[in-house]
């Protein structure tokens, strides 16, 4: 049963019969219906009448509704105005551009600007290297979309997903002090995207791609990575994954067993899916098998677009066939990030002993987690309201700190595998346990290790 | 004679023996090749020896180090560093993104990101237009190049472009609270400008063309014009008409003409020129001659493009023909964007009574400024060491931010027009004199009027 969060919180601006009662009443009344009262602020207060703030958690706009509908219901009581807490956080956008440098007077000027600016372009126009140096491509990542797979909204296109562009660039900011900027483009046509990329590309230290659709954003990553001389890394697919490898080799030293033993479903093939099963597979695992909607994927299927004939011809050694549940039988773990309510617990008690269950399908996971924990060791979510959340945010900021600070050229599967090892070491060894497998979303300490991880490697190999 | 200013600005670190005479000795040293002395820091004293960081402003790369040669020349001077302080000041970028959300706990995150920001993106799908009340889309304008025309330095590409850009957006965050982000594209085909800008609009509330080479800035303008649902504005063109017309708009208060009655020759028919010559023509001026590297461009040239076949059509009533200097003969204002060094004190001496000149090619102007003022009444540049600076400064930021308060659609020559009255009327009577025909680009006026002129002209017109 979903609870009231934060993400759909209102404020209430009603007026009351000023009596002894009132608060009681109007608390009672939320609460009857289901919502969260979290402020009770009284704005204005006259002989005849209160005029109070309410502010609760609701869960969807229905539910919204029916709080204001049981309030109005009170005797006496009348809503002058509801405001939605999120959207006013979202008025007139939520990230902005700042001058690092002083423009005071006209020595400022000169300098930052004409004529003194002429230098610093002839400059680079000599060595094009400097723009790594002298400009803002030195701590700039473009989070580039489509917006044709927004969060679990699907395809609601470019000016639709730029709120979630600029909560990234945010968060960007945020954790490891990068510079990012929403680029929203109007368009899902494979080489006009990677044209338009390859064409901003020069005011970049590096390219995140996000929420674009699988299959295009496999052909997307890997033309643009012949192209470019800086990292572009696709957050659904490699984000996703290095906290999924962190999560699963933490998960492991809890239940003490090796990955090399283990057999290991996973459940989706769509872009985090698939670059988790490319990312386990550089782990030396005992076995991986994949499972989309058609079943178990086996190269004797005849219905496999590249990408899944490639993860038939790397997984499966022992060439499984049917359907989720019985690839479930004896697995050790199982990583979903496909479709709500899949299995249920008895298929959890069919799995191996001390087995591990990630259900990441957003935002309802592919088995409840309270009933997947009757028979696992481990459960993970992607959800914030129960232990063990897989969130990217562990990943994206410190990897892309690392590559800036390194200048790097390109990402590299090993860099991956840096950042991966590093948020699981963030995790002590007397804190590690079933229900603490990946660190806080908000450890200081994630970015900053994931980053050095990144940094390292990106030196050494450069 | 070009003066050292602080656009070349280094601080030369030095050891010296400890004498009382030292500090006259370094000071005496760099005046005598021309440096010009702005700071001397003792930075560390021995018995032995000072250090000191001497900080002084030169003409070129040559000029410094003979400033630095100058100093080892001494007895006993050994320099340890010289650091250029225009380059130290773009070390890394000028400009950076931030966050203007708190993301402080779990609630923030649930507002800002996931789960909440899906009900915003919703209400954008919803109705696209909530994407300028909603997003950075309300605020935001792209300072987009193609790297062909930067400053008086040419085709240097869109890397080293950037460095302007990033000043520029500086500038519109400054003068206009407007965020703006660079956008250098790595093309100089037509076509693929306009695509790229086409499809990376969704996330701009305007677009501001910038360095990008005639004649395909006039094409590119046009066709973005007929695409977009947002202001398209080309700073080189629409921006330096502005502050002109403003700057001319007094002038003749100065001198006591009306321009119905005033030949004005404009001299360069580029972006700049042909932007000016529209834009007077909407002040029904007496007539405009314009001229080009090839003389008075009149109909009966046959070397014309269809931008000089449009001029000659709508200029030049009296049919003029020969160079520049047979055009100035009796005209009452000569408007330069053009070349250096074309004409001086004789050629102005032919002009009509109480001439205006604005000899704005840059940094060396059509005219020494100090030639013109021997016989015309108002003489201005685009130099900052020169009374009646015509800057873009002040217009482009108020523009903008006229635009986007008025959520405007596009941009219009009426537009322009109240903005050009508006920086013109900045100036008080009482101040106006020959001296001063423009405000200073650090007026706080300036912005605030231009954006509220063009706020009310897009409102009436929406």
């Amino acid at each position: 049963m979903p609870v009231p969060g934060p993400g759909y919180s209102i404020t209430i601006r009603l007026e009351a019969a000023p009596s002894a009662s009132a608060a009681g009443e109007l608390a009672s009344a939320v609460g009857r219906v289901g919502g969260v009262l979290t402020a009770f602020d009284v704005v204005e207060s006259h002989s005849d009448r209160i005029v109070v703030d309410i502010t609760c958690n609701a869960l969807s706009a229905n539910h919204a509704q029916d709080i204001q509908d049981a309030l109005v219901a009170l005797p006496d009581v009348r809503v002058r105005k509801v405001s939605d807490r999120t959207f006013l956080m979202h008025l007139g956008g939520k990230i902005e551009v700042n001058s690092k440098v002083a423009l005071r007077n006209r020595d400022d000027l000169s300098r930052a600007y004409t004529p003194g600016v002429a230098r610093v372009c002839q400059a680079i126009a000599a060595n094009p290297e400097d723009a790594r140096r002298l400009t803002i491509k030195r701590n700039t990542v473009a989070v580039v979309t489509d917006g044709s797979a927004v969060l679990g909204l699907g395809n609601i296109g470019p000016a639709a997903a730029l709120p979630v562009m600029e909560g990234k660039a945010a968060l960007f900011k945020k954790f490891a002090g990068v510079d990012a900027w929403p680029v929203c483009l109007d368009t899902q046509d494979t080489d006009e995207i990677i044209r338009a990329v390859e064409l901003i590309a020069p005011g970049y230290g590096g390219i995140n791609l996000e929420d674009i659709a699988a299959p295009r954003c496999f052909e997307i990553e890997a033309r643009l990575r012949e192209k470019l001389d800086i990292p572009v890394f696709h957050d659904d697919q490699h984000g996703t994954a290095i906290v999924v490898v962190a999560a699963l080799r933490n998960a492991l030293r809890v239940v003490g067993k090796e990955i090399g033993d283990c057999r290991i479903v996973v459940c989706g093939v769509g872009a985090a899916g698939s670059a988790i099963i490319r990312l386990l597979l550089k782990q030396q695992p005992g076995d991986v098998v994949a499972v989309d909607i058609g079943g178990v994927v086996h190269g004797g299927r005849d219905d496999l677009d590249p990408n899944r004939q490639w993860i038939a011809a790397n997984t499966n050694k022992q060439g499984l066939t049917g359907d989720l549940h019985k690839a479930l039988v004896g697995a050790d773990v199982f990583i979903g990030v496909s479709a709500p309510n899949l299995f249920g617990a008895d298929q959890v008690a069919t799995m191996a002993e001390r087995s591990i269950v990630f259900a990441l399908a957003n935002p309802d996971p592919e088995i409840d987690p309270l009933e997947a924990q009757k028979h696992a060791a481990v459960v993970a979510t992607g959800r914030s309201d129960y232990p063990n959340q897989i969130n990217n945010v562990l990943a994206f900021p410190g990897v892309f700190r690392g590559l800036l600070d390194a200048h790097a050229h390109r990402i590299t599967d090993d860099m991956l595998v840096a950042a991966a090892n590093a948020v699981a070491d963030v995790v002590d060894a007397e804190k590690l346990n079933a229900s603490f497998i990946v660190p806080s979303v908000f450890d200081p300490h994630v970015a900053s290790a994931v980053a050095e991880a990144v940094r390292a490697v990106a030196v050494r190999e450069s």
